[in-house]
């Protein structure tokens, strides 16, 4: 059987080529007689596969010298409360959130519990489907940080203006489309991410943070979620996620071989153009988004038929096309075209979409 | 090659059978052509993973059906900041804790981060190396809860007498020891231990809790850390760790294939009996423990001809007997006999230290 195409939006596909290796080092870690899930986490050899693959994220994101990588447990949603306990003043602290979506309301709900949540930009009035115009936003300078959560994974937007003028630091939630567009993470003081869609596996996060960010955790901050202990015990003050550090390590290897960022997001770019031109013309479908907010990794759509939903979704699972459905708080369908989806996949989906269309 | 036996005290060697499975529904899982890392957490697929996971902790624990069962991320340690957050009182708050070593010391040390932590009892003077009668401790009555490590990976000591008499909530961190000795849940508020030992692989906790302890997390809890979040949304509030809770089902299930934990005691009894009945009548070897304090899964012990060390460790390597070292914080020897170590390596380690003292 030809393996299907999973546009799910993460848990994702994962390169064919990764999960063969991963399979191997499951049973046999390179010929040691055990598995990688079975190796202590102070050996030499868990200790090669964190070195590489922290040097496979710095490499592949020229993260700068001055900024830590970690990896750390409860995905991107410990982060909406790591965030505020490491970033925000203890006494009256603030952040300024730029709400384009649920993910970016429940970062800010999380740093509401710790200080003043000041809302510069929302996309709410529009449903989520723009992205607001960042470049000329007025940033509160006393302002602890910035939040903002780059690319939208239910709605199918991304940040597309440049990051407006602010000395304050600025925190991301990139989850959705890291490694899959270039990002400057030097602009960044913050950059986050769950793993279970570009990176690897669910039950870790990415955390790029600058080092003069860190060692700030209120008193009160749970040890493991103070950036500080995590940046001194280099991710493994208690048992790190093994096996989520060693795939990420995998799947960096393999966008290094492919050519890095930049020839993923030429890649990326041709995936998107070929959905969303197809779907531009077509009298039965229709995007969600228009114009520059669009999703390279993200794609929303509908259709005026909203009868043959079911039939859609039973039809392209049995053509190998899985996980078309929408977001439950959206609807209609959205297609994840991370990094490990190749090119045939959206071919093979744009061509169902076609026959779909002519049939009706 | 043999496949050689691997003492890690975490994490550990797994279960043959489970390995093989799990590399099979690594690339394939059930033949639907993606792997079990690539579906979502929202689908029927993983909601089966997940029901028969936690149907297989019940049934193997008899845990009652007043008390939920939680797959966290975070590992024990996260547990130890989740404890107070949940069980102590905002106002006043405290706990009672029994301090039998390091892990003990860490769950002490965030409890004070919330409130009044009192040590009842400890094994501080004999370094950690017995464990105390718990039976006539004098409880607060007016604490939150009792905190008790009921074994102690690093010493190699457990607990063995009754529980105290008390009302309160009795907390167990069971990390080590947790499906290798019947443990009657009901006595407990709390059953707490990380995967990576005997349920699976890093990156996961299992928690046991009685239901009317939940629901009760200080109000500047991060969402993430508050047990009603999980209970309520079935440890999928956000993205699961997908695959450590399938490493647990499947290991679930062969330990109920092999008897359940009753069986599996009766054989941890008999590979710890051969491992303290050669190192008691051995003139090279000592045990660091005695008495009942034994554990049953974690042995430490030493030489006396320390400056030979370093020739033991090696010549154990070749025979493909791995990671016997003690921990970093106790030095020595440490062997662990968690439950997928199978009596033929206790067998070939014994084999092993006859032959290395014949030599010396």
């Amino acid at each position: 059987m030809a393996r299907p195409y999973n546009f799910c939006g993460g848990p994702a596909t994962l390169p064919e080529s990764v999960l063969k290796q991963a399979s191997q080092g499951l049973f046999d870690y390179q010929g040691r007689g055990y598995s990688v899930l079975e190796m202590s986490h102070r050996s030499g050899v868990y200790d090669e596969i964190y070195q590489e693959t922290k040097a496979g994220l710095r490499s592949l994101m020229a993260v700068p010298d001055d900024y830590d990588i970690l990896f750390l447990q409860g995905g991107a949603t410990l982060q909406f409360s790591m965030v505020p306990l490491n970033l925000m003043k203890p006494e009256n602290g603030s952040a300024d959130f730029v709400t384009t979506g649920v993910w970016a309301e429940k970062a800010a709900a999380e740093a509401r519990r710790f200080g003043t949540v000041r809302e510069i930009a929302s996309s709410k009035d529009q449903n989520h489907t723009a992205f607001p115009n960042l470049e000329t936003l007025a940033v509160n300078p006393n302002a602890d940080y910035l939040h903002i959560t780059t690319n939208n994974t239910i709605y199918g937007t991304r940040m597309h203006s440049a990051l407006p003028t602010t000395a304050i630091p600025i925190v991301a939630d990139a989850s959705s489309h890291i490694l899959a567009e270039p990002l400057d993470v030097s602009r960044y003081g913050v950059i986050y991410a769950g793993a279970q869609k570009n990176i690897g596996i669910a039950g870790m996060a990415v955390v790029m943070i600058k080092q003069e960010l860190i060692g700030k955790a209120r008193k009160e901050t749970p040890v493991l979620l103070d950036y500080g202990i995590h940046a001194a015990k280099k991710s493994a003050y208690n048992t790190p996620p093994v096996f989520a550090v060693y795939m990420a390590g995998l799947v960096f290897k393999w966008a290094q071989a492919l050519g890095g960022v930049s020839a993923l997001h030429e890649l990326n770019l041709a995936k998107a153009k070929l959905l969303y031109d197809f779907l531009d013309g077509s009298s039965l479908f229709f995007p969600l988004v228009q114009g520059p907010s669009r999703s390279l990794t993200n794609v929303t759509f509908r259709m005026h038929r909203e009868d043959r939903a079911d039939a859609f979704h039973e039809e392209a699972t049995a053509r190998g096309l899985l996980n078309l459905k929408g977001h439950r708080s959206v609807g209609g369908m959205r297609v994840s075209l991370y990094n490990a989806m190749p090119l045939e996949g959206v071919q093979a989906l744009v061509a169902f979409l076609k026959e779909f269309e002519a049939k009706i």
